[in-house]
């Protein structure tokens, strides 16, 4: 299965700098001073470096949304029941959750994925994906073993092999999974070497007891497991989550399929984090959206390289940040499509 | 004309604090932890009190683009000489520039208002409400008198009015006018004290030595005009510009027919803080879009005690940075009306 992982790894290639280039040329032609649409301008570049295409049309755009089970819940980490991930896997299913609404709002289809809840879920319109019924304790044990973290990541590339073949071109992450904000800092913690009292955040609204609490289990969970730092993998199985391990698997997927993909909040910066680590060239194609309100954050986007595009106070994770920027990729397209040059539209330049 | 300024700013009310309060009630429903959705709730409680309905929907939207000139170019204060002015409004009027580009994108109309071009335009689709050609050199004596001031504010003021009756409810602001950030960051000085130093940035884009030049510009037409602080109408009329007043008047016009505006970047933040000193009810109508690369902006939006959305290193005015909001603030409608309740998904609470 390691096997499979290094061949998705390896068929991820460098971003085309001819396209980006070319983007780039017709950019300074347009009615603006140069560079004056600041992130548009960037976005354009990328997507052209990404896609080969100088004005590519994602007509066809998915959140995929991760959703998986913590064992550490039994710690009392989080303000909401466990039984939360699947009530709220079946409200994605029903169209009722924020993610759909801001998913139709940007004319893009949720696909949710159950690659680790702890039920037994049925639903026509549910991917089973399922590795396990949730992680383990990893205040007492390694979340996952190598080989299921493995196996999480494949699954989560193939669903975007899947939407590739059916013509999607523009993919989001999502999550939901009680308890994933723990897993997340403690990702964070073992990648980057921060402080638990840094990267631990109020998560879904947590008190300051409690949350002196999730920095205490994100300690232990950490002396216990001894994740290595240099072992992306290593720290992904032992203190990660199935959903977070999924969107790893999103991320290089997308990748591999020369096509962006847009980053959500807090845990889905932590899966973008390692997947940055297994396979450097996936951070090119990678965009993060919003600049979430859980502490922490900032220093995921920043060791990934990335900057945030709204900055909204957000923190309910399920993509809904990130299928929010859909609109200023779509935006960017346009402003390369349908924009003036000086010499069309008879206006002098500086 | 000052009475009927004064009957504008009396007709401001505040915004309607039932409206709000349902409005947030309706949000502590909906199947997220209360307060994820940060600034979209928001804004949702916000247009709640401004308009007087729990769900408004916005069906015509406009973009207001007040264009201007500015005697002060005389001095060297821009990269683009003043002649782009007329040509960016036939842009604008054309459908080139990259405010139409994403203001289609935003599904809104681009209102482009000649308040104040150096120049004789014609054009079918141009609002002509000319107060003079162009401003006085601010360096060497006021830009306007007191009586072209007032008269700017309420041109722009009643531009809103015919476009409220038509049946537009959602507005934002834009500006075209070379010289015009020299005019809004000698504003930014009057009425904060901020040395100059901070406030002039780079506009359009020029090197070091023009931008000492453009901050020794600004502390000359500050020494020579000698601006009263607290008189907002005069810092406005010394040395501030027609399309900044025009813009004030946009502010206000909106405010007085109970609709949101939008704020653009540093000019129309300008705008902003001489509105909110005339009349401080205005400031509950406003909504901050971006944060512009442009130094000084920031201090602007701290004064009128706004916060932006989005952080994407835009410095080009025109609107470009209001006219992406609105489809945040659709977004935050469509979360009112479409998302399902915890008791309707059968979700556990905290």
């Amino acid at each position: 299965m390691r096997q499979q992982l290094n061949q998705v790894i390896e068929s991820i290639k460098p971003i085309q700098h001819e396209f980006f280039e070319l983007a780039s040329q017709h950019l300074d032609q347009l009615t603006k001073p140069p560079g004056s649409l600041g992130k548009l301008e960037d976005i354009a570049r990328q997507v052209a470096g990404i896609t080969g295409e100088v004005m590519p049309l994602f007509n066809k755009k998915a959140v995929i949304v991760m959703a998986g089970d913590h064992g550490v819940c039994e710690e009392g980490v989080s303000a909401f029941p466990a039984e939360v991930t699947p009530q709220m896997v079946l409200n994605f299913l029903n169209g009722g959750a924020a993610v759909n609404v801001l998913a139709r709002h940007a004319g893009a289809d949720v696909v949710c994925v159950d690659i680790g809840v702890n039920a037994d879920l049925e639903h026509p319109a549910l991917v089973a994906r399922k590795v396990r019924k949730g992680t383990r304790n990893m205040a007492r044990e390694a979340a996952m073993t190598r080989e299921e973290a493995v196996q999480a990541i494949l699954e989560g590339a193939a669903v975007v092999d899947d939407y590739a073949a059916q013509g999607y071109s523009l993919f989001a992450t999502g999550d939901m999974g009680i308890g994933n904000t723990t897993a997340s800092a403690a990702i964070l913690c073992a990648l980057t070497g921060v402080d638990a009292g840094l990267a631990v955040g109020r998560g879904t609204g947590i008190d300051d007891e409690r949350w002196r609490h999730k920095v205490d289990v994100v300690k232990k969970a950490l002396e216990i497991n001894e994740p290595a730092k240099e072992d992306a993998l290593d720290v992904l199985a032992k203190v990660g989550g199935l959903e977070i391990a999924g969107l790893v698997g999103v991320i290089l997927g997308a990748a591999k399929n020369r096509c962006p993909v847009v980053i959500d909040g807090f845990i889905s910066s932590a899966a973008a984090l390692v997947a940055s680590k297994l396979a450097p060239l996936s951070a090119s194609y990678m965009l993060a959206s919003h600049l979430s309100h859980e502490q922490g954050h900032g220093k995921l986007l920043e060791a990934v390289g990335l900057e945030a595009m709204l900055q909204m106070d957000m923190r309910l994770g399920e993509g809904t940040g990130a299928v929010l920027c859909f609109n200023l990729i779509d935006a960017a397209g346009k402003i390369m499509r349908e924009m003036a040059t000086f010499d069309s539209a008879g206006v002098s330049r500086s």
